[in-house]
């Protein structure tokens, strides 16, 4: 069965996008840690980031590091946070996290934000990639 | 002043190594999320991940990615989970996490290891490297 984030990719499943080349999407986090929250997805249905190529991996954070700028550009945080963890959902993503404190990192404090505010973020973002 | 990553890298301060070439250090975290919880850190002191030039950060990844491997093969664990924050120590550092939970990513629950296990694990793993 096609993982959410292939939905996501193919269209079936609407998503706040923020870049999109042959091989890679970015797009924000519906549920984010912090304002700005974007996944990197691999278009390659992967379960683990160390499974993949070291070309494809290498190209995935190389897309990440260019989606990083974008949302140092557009987000008020002390820096941006990394994450790859991938317990619940067997597709590869990169967590992009503008942070100020650590409790943005450990994914266990949410922020609530409206399909509106989402959609007006990921825009704002998606101008400075 | 030398960050403590410095003090590490010219041995003022001792670590449990794993792997070091010309540009970048891997050594054990002290106060792990998990058994096997790794450091991979650029020898140039620069405090963001995403500050590094292109080529230091993918070199940055690609070293990573070869520790991620050797912890793989030392470690039982259900993946090698990885994260950047450097919100405390300004000195770019890669964590590199065997987890099988959650709470082995959110940095607030600890294993306690002694010196001598931690130097015999280093010691193991380097041997995958």
């Amino acid at each position: 069965m096609a993982s959410i984030f292939t939905k996501i990719i193919e269209g079936e499943i609407p998503s706040h996008k923020i870049a999109e080349d042959h091989k890679f999407i970015a797009f924000l986090d519906i549920n984010p840690n912090a304002k700005g929250h974007t996944l990197c997805v691999p278009k390659e249905e992967v379960d683990k980031v160390f499974d993949l190529g070291e070309q494809d991996y290498l190209q995935l954070m190389q897309f990440s590091r260019n989606v990083a700028k974008a949302l140092e550009k557009t987000i008020d945080c002390k820096r941006i946070g990394m994450s790859v963890i991938g317990l619940e959902v067997p597709h590869v993503h990169v967590h992009l996290i503008p942070i100020s404190e650590m409790k943005d990192m450990t994914f266990q404090h949410k922020v609530e934000m409206s399909q509106e505010e989402l959609a007006s973020l990921a825009e704002d973002i998606a101008k400075n990639f």
